[in-house]
């Protein structure tokens, strides 16, 4: 492989999207030309199909940089993951993975299967030393500036040391991906007494206490905070990430039909909304960006990106930039430093 | 006290709201005017105050339907719950706690001190025979028809049994309030595969599939199905609902803002928006409606709705129809039956 700017080589796993690969050529391009991405790509998956979409484009990019790694097999949606990873060993996904394993990928970027994703990255990957369960982080917009839920989805049977990494993770994961030097930590509880919420909640926050310094902990939030944007990184575990994420989305989608079935129901309001159409895109635009796709699964020993299965080609760039900043900013290595140190700190502070 | 076509007498906690005692005499009369509601009413809260407001009105209403009951004190929306309910002995909602544990009222409504509801209502009205924890519910508006969400923040502990009966509880609720015979049942989780979620769930899963019957319980169901409006009862534990809940409310406000802020971004959007607000208006009605404007403690041996804290008169006198409601469909008795079956059921399963 070519030298580079940066040392950053992305695998990309090209066949798991609901757009196909053609979109995924579509993405490094973007994100070469707009975002101006530096470093190199391995476009995993089906080597005749990616040769014959990279040569229907102006080749704007210097190809020593585009590399193709060729992957016979696609896991689907609706595979079983364990299953799916151990039959499909030529499939794009575990192509993918077997790079990052071995060095010659810094990062991984996947639209595939989400529990595949997850499965086959930490058996592959396994996660770093100290930490016991990976999580999946995402980035929410709010009032104010975007922050990150964590986790999501990847431990829905959490222990009060997983929320303490998580909040380490995440405060990790803001600081590289959303450029924020010192991210508030706030977790996310029914209440914010003191005693209040649950013994989960209760445990977690006197740790979070202890180990401030390595992160900036704020404090419990409700969830009628949640979209407030005082708090950079809000910690939960997985179970309920994943509920208030879904049902986040559900309720946008709800409200957002609602809206079009009321400005529909006379030639007055339809008027009005064809006047005002542009504010419901950008709305939009703002609600469920682009730029921000790409949930990493945090707490291995590899940079590992998945973006939801139907991102568009802006997702898809947004999601390799993003992984991209996890490699520049050293992520994994800061984790494991931070980890090593809320460990040590917990520790003294229960054998005292 | 006069007899009435039912026999349902309401107490009305008059102090607790923050706009005042003056709102509950107007959600009064628009109860029994508008919404035709019968039975009879114990306006608990200052006397003289009170006797003030209702002579102010035009007496539409059978005077022999209206008792006031005296109470000197205030409980704060601040005020710590247990602090409050042991000093204040002659508040408004500790004496309408009274009057509901002494048999002359058959339904209490407050919008008071959610805690201190929570706690005076426990302690004097004790759990049903069965039941370890009451549990808040609360109803929704989805795509297709409102449905019930419990628990909302009562119990953020559960066990598997808990949940069983949040089950249980919410499905007579459904009955009584929204009218729905069998009402669909669903388990809040993360991916309805068998065996996905976490342990809780699972139990409980195990546990709702033996007691359908007495409930028709349909399964396990995600986040992002929460308003689809297919199930009736969706059932989790007070931790995860109460999230749910007060971050679809922040979410359902924030998009709200930001619809706002894009229409007033320039002058032909804003005409537009002029020429649809009316399906703004309509939209907001659809998805935050008064009426279904409280909250009942369900799986207490009485009838106990919370109302929001700055519930307006049509808020009120709908909390007022749904007590009615409950006290119409015998619903405590129609609890105390199905929780038996059920742990009867669970303990014959248990033992095989």
């Amino acid at each position: 492989m070519g030298a580079s700017a940066v040392n950053c080589t992305i695998a990309v796993d090209t066949m798991g999207g609901d757009k196909g690969p053609a979109e995924f050529i579509r993405g490094l391009f973007y994100a070469v030309e707009e975002l101006k991405l530096e470093g190199e790509f391995i476009l995993v998956g089906k080597e005749k199909l990616l040769r014959r979409l990279l040569k229907v484009r102006k080749l704007t990019i210097d190809p020593d940089r585009i590399h193709i790694h060729n992957a016979t097999e696609v896991i689907g949606m609706d595979e079983k993951p364990i299953q799916a990873l151990k039959r499909k060993k030529d499939s794009s996904m575990v192509q993918a993975l077997s790079l990052l394993k071995d060095g010659k990928a810094q990062a991984l970027v996947s639209c595939g299967n989400t529990g595949a994703l997850m499965a086959g990255g930490t058996l592959r990957m396994r996660p770093l030393p100290g930490v016991d369960r990976p999580a999946l982080a995402t980035i929410v917009p709010s009032r104010k500036k975007p922050f990150v839920l964590i986790d999501v989805g990847a431990n829905p049977e959490s222990t009060a040391l997983n929320l303490v990494h998580n909040a380490t993770l995440g405060s990790n994961y803001a600081k590289a991906a959303l450029g924020i030097s010192q991210p508030r930590v706030g977790l996310l509880t029914i209440g914010t007494e003191e005693g209040k919420g649950n013994s989960l909640i209760n445990e977690t926050h006197g740790y979070l206490q202890k180990i401030n310094g390595v992160i900036n902990y704020v404090g419990p939030i409700e969830g009628f905070q949640l979209f407030d944007g005082n708090i950079d990184v809000v910690v939960c575990d997985g179970f309920v990430g994943n509920i208030v994420l879904k049902s986040s989305e559900a309720l946008f989608g709800f409200i957002g039909s609602t809206i079009k079935e009321e400005l529909l129901r006379n030639t007055k309001r339809k008027i009005g909304a064809a006047l005002s159409a542009s504010a419901f895109k950008d709305m939009k635009v703002r609600l469920s960006p682009d730029q921000h796709s790409g949930a990493p699964l945090l707490g291995l020993q590899g940079n590992i990106l998945k973006s939801h299965g139907s991102s568009n080609y802006v997702a898809i760039a947004n999601a390799m930039r993003i992984a991209s900043e996890l490699v520049k900013h050293d992520m994994i290595d800061s984790i494991r430093s931070d980890i090593n140190q809320a460990n040590a700190l917990i520790e003294t502070a229960e054998s005292e």
